[in-house]
């Protein structure tokens, strides 16, 4: 049976509590006969304490040799005033680019049994599912020039550059069009094609790109600041979002925020396919992020964490069964109402991060 | 007694037609001994029609010439093909940026009779009342370059750029700290200074004013995509929130989205303060757009449109007390159960646009 190389980043926060319930998963797993190997590194603030870089090379080596890497969360006011280009956020987005995972997945679900945990009314978000696919390693992130210069009179000028090509616009839609056909099969792309250039180019590309190879699915256009005031309004007519870096890191915290779910949500980041293995790189990490306030208590609730493992045995590893055997479990243990502070049911004893993880084991 | 001059904007879609009952208000202040000279002129899609520019120089030289602008809404899908330089949105750019429109003021206002209406649940948004400034003639929207290019290999390259210089950000930051200071004393400062470098800068300089010149007033920094989501989780943690110009498009419609009172939000949009004459340009528009399924059809809510007539009388022509008429005759009316569609109580009749105007001139 073929191993498969699981690549640990646990990070700062909450990210190495969250990440031990995923051991115990992987564990599981491990002992009913799939080969996983796992290794751990540092990332984010904790390998700026150890090295002074937010990811060291000997990590990013890691990084490129495995199958799938499991991503915590970076970040901290204790880092605020790090250099620039060591801040914990560094370490993440240069194994964005790094790797090449260009195509961000972040599923936005309300769980039935957590409607109420929402700040909207249950009718409006009970019952929803929408994925939006960000575009994860262009645009303004990655643009250059990104600086601040100091002008001859002593006042200073800071600019940031939105940049995007053909085949980056290309490829991100064709990963929208290919997801749409097996949901609902409608797409939404938002953009600013009113203000900018590149909104007006990523309608012009997405437009191609659907007329060409997808015209079977259902396509619409829509402002990214109408786009957000949609998911507030009825986020139900949403089916597939895409949309380019910046726009999405802001819609997709919205519709997770949206469902009530946030401590629930995991996401995923892919490549390309190798067009010889078939094999794409990917890092799979929780939409929430690193909780400096909770961290350490063992509050965190790891089901979205937990949920990015069971994304990577989906996306990656193609172990559909054990995929779904381990929603199943997640599902049935917040069925059972062991729940953590965040979605404990009003009156209900929540329990700690680590209960929850030894409950989806005790499921399996 | 002194003769303000106005120039009205209708635009399209619905901005004929709210302008229009505008024009009563002003009709009735007139007959009451107020100074008021109207002129009108086109912009947007119905100058393109009229001129195939989206604003004339002539109505540009009105502009300029005028105490304050008054503007509808702007675009629709008819003009969604006409080039670039010539699309509706350019006449607005325009405006904001020739006049020196650099302070965008978004109050969103949750109005109790109104809470029913916001697909958040009513402890969520009841008694809402936060401020977005927005930064307005910057960023993203006027920074060169701006272009899609196209390369050797026949692909394309599409950029766009962020500029922020000192004197901007000091500006807009002191127009948030004064508000706050007349409200609940509060500043929340939005950027993405972990991806962005005008991020960073905007962090440095609104740190620096508010140590140097208003260290009364409490600030914190957050995210953009945080404040996205605080936003959408609990928005009465806010007061005033200031923010870049892409982020305030955004955020501010998501915090208009929120109060479930979109037809009813005005805002104003203001340039320097002459150092002489103590006057600054400034242009009132209401938060909506121009709807474009709703236009013509005597459906539309007049009564952003009239607000932001009275947010003129307030913050352009000094006219406390009669703004605070106009303010409680809108209030009246709607207390009344005078209302449009969109805020209709449900199983109330709703009335049309020509109705609500009426009735707050009859209520003056
Ligand atoms: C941590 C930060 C750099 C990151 C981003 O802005 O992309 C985060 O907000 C996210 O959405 O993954
Ligand atoms: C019409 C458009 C150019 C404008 C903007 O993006 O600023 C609008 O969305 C707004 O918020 O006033």
């Amino acid at each position: 049976m073929a191993t498969h190389k699981l690549l640990l980043l646990p990070g700062d926060g909450i990210g190495p509590e969250v990440m031990r319930e995923v051991e115990k998963i992987v564990g599981w797993f491990r002992k009913r006969g799939v080969g996983f190997e796992t290794e751990t590194d540092l990332v984010g603030g904790a390998a700026y304490d150890a090295h002074g870089v937010s990811i060291s090379e000997a990590a990013m080596d890691r990084a490129q040799q495995a199958d799938a890497v499991l991503f915590g969360a970076v970040g901290g006011a204790k880092w605020d005033s790090v250099p620039y280009a060591v801040r914990p956020e560094a370490g993440l987005l240069r194994l964005r680019k790094d790797l090449g995972l260009f195509a961000n997945l972040r599923p936005a679900i309300c769980y039935p049994a957590l409607a109420d945990a929402s700040s909207l009314k249950r009718e409006v978000v009970e019952g929803l599912d929408i994925m939006i696919v960000r575009e994860l390693t262009g645009g303004v992130y990655f643009g250059e020039p990104k600086e601040i210069v100091t002008l001859e009179d002593g006042s200073q000028r800071a600019v940031d550059t939105q940049i995007y090509h053909t085949h980056e616009v290309e490829r991100i839609a064709r990963v929208a069009f290919d997801l749409a056909r097996k949901r609902r099969n409608k797409v939404s792309s938002a953009e600013k094609f009113n203000v900018m250039k590149t909104g007006v180019f990523w309608r012009q590309v997405v437009t191609r790109i659907h007329k060409g190879e997808f015209s079977d699915v259902e396509l619409e256009h829509v402002l990214a600041d109408n786009c957000a005031m949609q998911l507030v309004r009825w986020p139900k007519q949403f089916d597939v979002i895409v949309t380019d870096n910046l726009f999405g890191d802001i819609l997709s915290d919205i519709a997770a925020m949206l469902t009530g779910s946030l401590g629930m949500l995991p996401s995923a980041s892919l490549g390309a396919e190798d067009p010889v293995t078939g094999q794409r790189k990917a890092l799979y990490e929780p939409v929430h992020g690193s909780a400096p306030d909770i961290a350490g208590k063992g509050l965190a609730n790891p089901i979205a964490m937990i949920g990015s493992f069971g994304m990577a045995l989906r996306y990656s590893f193609g172990l559909l069964d054990e995929a779904d055997r381990l929603d199943k479990a997640i599902a049935n243990v917040l069925a059972s109402g062991t729940r953590t502070k965040d979605i404990a049911a009003p009156g209900a004893n929540a329990v700690g991060t680590q209960d929850v993880g030894d409950a989806i084991v005790k499921e399996l």
